[in-house]
């Protein structure tokens, strides 16, 4: 006994039927016999979320966020209850908590609310009477008893946050991977799944397009120091760990690459070369609630330009609109869009240190024939942007360029 | 404007898909147009309840009585969220509240709680708010914030104690049939629909079979004076109403004929014609919680006597084993069992002042030559025992000598 708390996240596909509730049982109760006190954190089973959603959208397309939270809520309660009488199944103690039961307190941002604090009493009480306690992911409540929800995948905060606040030795965040990749599986088999990664480099592999992991919750673990690992419910192998500092890090350079190709890219021409142009076109768009991603301008010709910058591809039509109605304002030229896009990316703590990597990027790039078209870096990545229909050859040749298969 | 309030409580079948839910909207929404102020208190949708039921004992045969409350109540909750919408997108205004949110809190007999107090505040502050205040029925919170549900038919209670604490002017429950008829249409279709009926009468036939509603709900609005209207949720005619005292009752004396195939005969064989014997039976079945319906003992001969009783079928091994074990202890002889049997029943509170209603319904079967095997009275109430397969002939036979079609 007294191995310390450990608190475990099992997202919804670990979840999806009965035979899944009961091996997750199993392994929640094979921690507990090794003397851990256990806080389970779950998502809603298998597809749920989406369900209510659409049934939601039927009623009526566009519905009341708080009643929104209200349904979506259900799906992690009935999870709770589910996943507690699995457990007591197997002979062991079990108790379920819904966020308010918790008082997992929020602002009343419903569909994305923030969590203001968490209320550990009850918890803590019933880990006291030896007690494996469940808690409902993903939702909150706000000062005024209204049910929250947390956005997508907020039960990764929920876990994260119930783990700084108690003061747990580890957070495992249990998914359908087997943890964080140097890249994608699915494109490059020799992909190899990584012991341990920074929170800085998870961060930026969250929004360059890897899903493993809510980027809230990783800034959460960084600003509190919370460890966490990344492994597979399906599996007994031990997975990723997201930490503040990495071991040998000094060797590696480049810890991934990643692709995404939801993003469009749109490019304003013309545009008149003065002071304050840019700003006005891209404060505009922020104004309507617009998150733009890579901005790329040309030098300047004739005192004219051409900006480009590039957005998620669900509010491609809403930015067309938008950025239409500014050019003719500031009295630039066409707005040209282009869907074709992919970006590729590579991301690592190392590269401050070392010279040259872009370099030896844009050289795997060039070897395959690839051209860039716009560049972006940040401290620890750097991305480019490329025809869509390269996405995969990038980055296997990026992949082995950096000789990330080992 | 300023008609009152009203509570009205919709079931399952009435919530059963997105086209019923519109509908129900639409209803609630009219009612508003007329100037009421609306409670409105919503079961789970369609088999929902039934569902999740299922699902628990495939994880575990014998669920926690408390994940078991957790888990059901997800049920009632998205009825509210997805009625609010419903009524949303009418352009009125509405919001949802599950048992936890208002108050409604019970004692901890998880899955049958009692409801202690309501608390009316968040209710009566929106009503003030000119909102449709909808609250998810069946369902409570105990003063430790453990969710509780009041057992099968408990949105009914939730409607009616809500009508009590607001003072409401009526309470409707909406359901799938026009209203209480004096017998069932499916059985006799010229079966009639009451226009209204008395608490008592309608305890007793609740209690004598009819499922329109939940017994302890009709307890309820007996205790508080509450007026309930029972009504169909696709028909705009009116339904019963239950009331204290109904008009014209002198001229009443059999309100209705029910009838009732879901018990079993239990006889005991030359039981011992001494004191205290039959109350060593009937107590020894009590301890083990069986609830016993009709009971019958025949005159003695040989200082042996029969004694017959009736049960649920559902608890008919159970019952059989222990009344063996009871029989051998007092050294009776054979326990007989019988499920072939029905329950034929006749209410009114008028009968009570009329002599010769219990020689009439016995002279209906009796000219169907339908052999009468046990007898049983109450105040307002005579039940038969008969045949299981002569259960609508008698039925019929009855509603005809009694003129109840008019």
């Amino acid at each position: 006994m007294g191995k310390g708390l450990m608190v475990q996240k099992f997202g919804g596909s670990s979840l999806a039927n009965v035979e899944r509730i009961q091996n997750v049982a199993k392994r929640i109760v094979s921690y507990k016999k090794k003397g851990y006190d256990l806080v389970v954190v779950v998502s809603a089973l298998g597809d749920t979320t989406d369900e209510l959603i659409k049934l939601a959208n039927r009623i009526n397309p566009e519905p009341s966020e708080r009643e929104m939270d209200m349904l979506l809520s259900t799906g992690e309660q009935v999870s709770v209850a589910l996943l507690a009488m699995a457990i007591h199944k197997l002979g062991y103690e079990a108790i379920s908590f819904t966020g308010i039961q918790v008082g997992i307190i929020t602002d009343s941002s419903h569909t994305r609310a923030r969590i203001i604090k968490i209320n550990t009493d009850k918890i803590k009480q019933e880990l006291n009477n030896d007690k494996i306690v469940i808690v409902a992911g993903f939702q909150g409540v706000t000062f005024n008893q209204d049910i929250t929800t947390l956005g997508r995948g907020g039960s990764d905060l929920t876990a994260v946050a119930l783990a700084k606040e108690l003061n747990a030795k580890e957070c495992e965040i249990y998914t359908d991977v087997e943890g964080i990749y140097t890249t994608d599986p699915r494109i490059e088999p020799k992909a190899r799944k990584l012991e341990a990664i920074t929170y800085d480099e998870m961060l930026e592999m969250a929004s360059l397009g890897a899903q493993v992991m809510q980027a809230r919750s990783i800034e959460v673990a960084k600003k509190f120091n919370v460890p966490i690992h990344v492994r597979s419910s399906f599996s007994k192998k031990s997975g990723t760990m997201i930490l503040r500092e990495v071991k040998k890090m000094e060797d590696v350079v480049v810890s991934g690459v990643t692709v995404n190709k939801s993003e469009a890219k749109i490019t304003v021409c013309n545009v008149p070369d003065r002071p304050g142009i840019a700003a006005r076109i891209f404060k505009e768009l922020a104004v309507h609630g617009i998150s733009v991603d890579m901005i790329v301008q040309n030098v300047s010709h004739l005192r004219q330009t051409d900006i480009s910058f590039t957005v998620d591809k669900i509010i491609l039509p809403k930015v067309i609109k938008l950025t239409k109605q500014i050019a003719k304002d500031i009295k630039a030229g066409d707005v040209l869009q282009d869907e074709d896009i992919a970006r590729v990316s590579i991301v690592g703590v190392g590269m401050k240190s070392h010279p040259g990597v872009a370099a030896k990027m844009f050289e795997a790039l060039a070897e395959n024939r690839i051209n860039i078209e716009m560049i972006s870096t940040s401290d620890i990545s750097i991305s480019c942007i490329i025809r869509k229909r390269f996405a995969e050859l990038a980055t296997r040749a990026i992949h082995k360029k950096f000789a990330l298969a080992k």
